[in-house]
This record gives structure tokens, C-alpha cells and sequence, in this order.
């Protein structure tokens, strides 16, 4: 069985979970940013698949849940560059069961 | 850092996960089921918010990505029954995961 299953309250927190997190880009967003801080261009080759215009929405969704952080450099011209954040991090957990779940049904599904 | 963060062949699993899971709504009928088997009515009743065509696509897709089994018994009227698969259960770390993790976000941003 699964945790507290079927808990009202249990399904109220992963319902949170799936809205902050929702679709199939933020999560690989942020583990492209796990690794070291990105300008636009650098996470856009490094997450597969995406389009400019779903980056840049993206982007603004995790900064306003405040999974990552955008800031601006006083260059010429000016530097924009995308962090992680503590609470970004925070979603290890899930990029792992992610992970090793994503094996598993490679394995069984797609295989 | 996240666990072999950047990788591209993490990055792939963690998509093949993401796109079986797609949505708000496949994680939470699965935990729906999670404690017992449920008619389409039953499910529609405990997944807040779901309408009843967003529900019957995202059985097909659970269906397709044999992580739920749908059954027909022969009794007048027919009656279909849903149940978790042993590879739907297999997703127990993820929703764990995603309690979690939604209960600290919810702690911080919607607080």
C-alpha cells in the first residue's frame, strides 16, 4: 500500500507537489541547474526538446515558487544567469525516485 | 548537488518518467486506487476537481502504461472495475517523495 493511501490530506501535498511542478520540463530545468548556473542559451541546449517561448515561461514559473533565481550582471550588455535555489535543491528527493522509477519503466515499458 | 546532476542519461530516465506521469492528475488516481479498487464513479468522487473526460483519457494513458488494470465483470449492467497494477505501486518512493516534498513547499511559498 501506499502512504496514508487515499489520505485527503496526504493527496493535498503531492496535488501541491504536481501544480509547483507541473509538465514535463520544470524538474529537468532544475536538474540542468544542478549542476552549475545557466544563462537562457545554456539551459536551451541542455534540456532537450524545448522551445524558447516554453523556457521563458518556465523560468518565470520556478522564480515565482522560488525554485530558482535569475540575476543580472551590470556587464555590457548585460548578463542574465539562472540559479538553483536552497529550496530548488530541496526537490533531491524526487529527482531520485524520478530517476530510478524512469529506469525501471524504461525496462518494463519501453524496453 | 543532484545525484549525477547534469547527466544526460539521468536527464533521460527522469523524462521517460515525467512523460508517463504527465499532468497533475495520473499520480493522484493512483493513489486513489491505492487502497482499493474503484468504478469510475468512486474515482471521480475522491480525485477533487477532475472532470469526468479528463478522467476516462488519463485511464487509458494509466491503462497503456500498465500501471492500472481495468476489469469487466459480467453482471447486468456490466460493472468495470480499476485496480493499481504492481508497477503502479512501484511509483510508492515518487508519491512519498512528493508528499514530502509538497508539505515543505507548502510550509514556504503557500504557507
Amino acid at each position: 500500500m501506499l502512504i496514508n493511501g487515499g489520505c485527503p490530506k496526504t493527496a493535498l501535498s503531492i496535488k501541491d507537489a504536481l501544480e509547483a511542478l507541473e509538465g514535463r520540463w520544470k524538474l529537468l530545468i532544475l536538474f540542468s541547474l544542478s549542476t552549475e548556473n545557466k544563462r537562457f542559451t545554456e539551459i536551451s541546449k541542455t534540456v532537450a526538446g524545448i522551445t524558447d517561448k516554453t523556457l521563458s515561461k518556465e523560468l518565470k514559473s520556478l522564480e515565482s515558487n522560488q525554485l530558482i533565481k535569475r540575476t543580472v550582471y551590470d556587464t555590457f550588455p548585460p548578463t542574465i544567469e539562472y540559479s538553483i535555489t536552497e529550496h530548488g535543491r530541496s526537490l533531491e528527493n524526487v529527482l531520485n525516485a524520478l530517476h530510478y522509477w524512469g529506469l525501471l519503466h524504461r525496462q518494463k515499458i519501453l524496453g
